[in-house]
């Protein structure tokens, strides 16, 4: 079996690993990662959600933090504030740092993203396939309130959004640079064209999932592809799961529960990304609601709070995408 | 009283610490620093033998390497070899990585090496004016024997015959590639023409103090300088007080004495380099052999093995200097 995962960071690494668990050595699993998070901070490329991805799969992710690496050290960035460079409020790790380097010296040689993500993942022997949503740049900025400016307004990067003000301040509106002409990464159309099975994971759905299925060529090729396109909620009861999205939907009209998420993606049938939609069994009462805007809607247990249940999820997603599958399509 | 101290890493840093501590508030030290054991590793730009004198002066030297930072930890290397990538053999520390990630966005903002220099060195108060020989790109190669390469030899940049090789392969040549065409780093010229004193530090002949006296403005500007030129030998007893350049000294032809680089570096009323030399009072006997080829020389107790003796030979140093300085010129 394939099954392609459209992933953010943590929640996506999380659910991909139960993933990997469930199926077997003959699956084949791919992860289409959002690179629209990424940051150049200090001459370096920085790629959160590829790397937190194959830090987790690879077993190099910090346990505690989920993002970064175990074992990690602070010194260079230590230093970086006694130079007194900015930004001071990006957390960049010694051991991380060396991925940093790698990938921008091969990007300086001219590889790109996509060669580059495979070439880190060699030492990481992460059991998927690796791709990046697009090698061209694509960055998230966020608009938010700025009294000194003219227009009241400033654009910001995400991460300076999500790390330095933790997402703490009203979001006015989110723009994807670059995202309008970005060609999907090498692989990627022909993956979701292929899969038998689409995977929406548990990821933050403005700036996680937004930008990959922003992609032109990713849109397409979803609308396109046989495979069933089934999502799991990052909302379970009314609230993120992990990380503070809450404020970011809620500043951009998008409800806060899985029902409000549910239908921001919309049903495949009715030009929208899903064909089910998954809830937690908590917010079963959601079910009717999204049955209503037309998503085919499942309750199941959603919180990924050890292995077993993160897999227990997995094996869910996959019950409930090949039922699709093998339900003759309209 | 104004001196300019020629330096390369580690003796010349060592030296100027003990000028600074006989000079005092008003007086004023620049060191111009050899750029030709520079390298780029990782697409980072390395200046070790700038960051030797900065973090030195700067109190931020590993005091028992006497290169790279106290504290010091290697998980980013340990990283880029768990990668393998190369090349494997520099030390590249956590700390130290800041340094050349401040530097190498600089350089790549537009900025000169000199300009770099000066925002690191604001940190670091070091107490001199630190400033890079050239702003060009100026590399030292070392030729060494190669049965593989159809000419016997091969040409490897100096600090893999240094750190790699650790100086254990004969040399047949030494090229120090762009030195040609390179011109003094900003406010080298007038350093060495306005100073008291230049003191040739008691660092590699070939290369740390060769490149700098070879750079092409700064070699004219030192016959020009009305400054007496005050060199101290780096070889004590027939070997080299750090380091390992026994080996490159003879295997290019220069006896490897205080005489032996004494008459290296030749007298400068007879177009060399040296109004006076230093040697160690444990080699006495080569005064009258120097004095013959020319080269005014001086016995003092050259080891720099505590700070009280590292004083008294900047002192020393001083002493001939301005003895010189009084002296009504021929």
């Amino acid at each position: 079996m394939r099954v392609c995962v459209l992933s953010g960071g943590i929640g996506g690494a999380r659910f991909t690993e139960g993933l990997r668990s469930t199926l077997g050595p003959d699956d084949q699993i791919t992860v289409v990662a959002n690179t629209a998070d990424d940051i150049w901070l200090f001459g370096l490329k920085i790629c959160p959600d590829l790397d937190t991805v194959m830090y987790t799969l690879g077993g190099g992710i910090d346990d505690e933090r989920r993002w970064g690496r175990a074992h990690e050290t602070w010194n260079a960035k230590e230093e970086l504030l006694a130079y007194g460079v900015q930004p001071d409020w990006f957390g960049l790790g010694d051991r991380d740092l060396a991925t940093h380097l790698v990938r921008t010296q091969m990007l300086s040689a001219g590889y790109g993203l996509s060669d580059v993500t495979r070439a880190l993942c060699r030492r990481w022997d992460t059991g998927v396939e690796l791709l990046a949503m697009s090698d061209d740049r694509v960055e998230t900025h966020v608009l938010v309130d700025d009294d000194e400016s003219d227009s009241g307004q400033r654009a910001i990067h995400f991460q300076e959004y999500w790390v330095r003000l933790r997402a703490s301040v009203p979001v006015r509106g989110v723009v994807v640079v670059g995202l309008e002409s970005a060609t999907a990464g090498p692989g990627v159309v022909d993956e979701i064209e292929q899969s038998d099975l689409v995977v929406v994971a548990p990821s933050n759905p403005i700036v996680s999932v937004g930008p990959i299925v922003g992609v032109a060529e990713i849109r397409e090729a979803l609308r396109r592809t046989t495979a069933p396109v089934v999502g799991v909620s990052p909302i379970v009861g009314g609230a993120a799961v992990r990380g503070m999205a809450d404020q970011l939907l809620s500043g951009l009209g998008v409800e806060v529960s899985a029902a409000g998420v549910g239908r921001h993606y919309g049903a495949r049938d009715r030009g929208g990304l899903l064909d089910a939609w998954l809830v937690d069994s908590g917010d079963e009462a959601e079910v009717a609601t999204l049955r209503e805007a037309g998503v085919e809607a499942h309750a199941r247990p959603l919180l990924m709070s050890d292995d077993a249940l993160t897999t227990a999820l997995a094996a869910d997603t996959l019950e409930v995408g090949l039922a699709l599958r093998d339900r003759p399509r309209p």
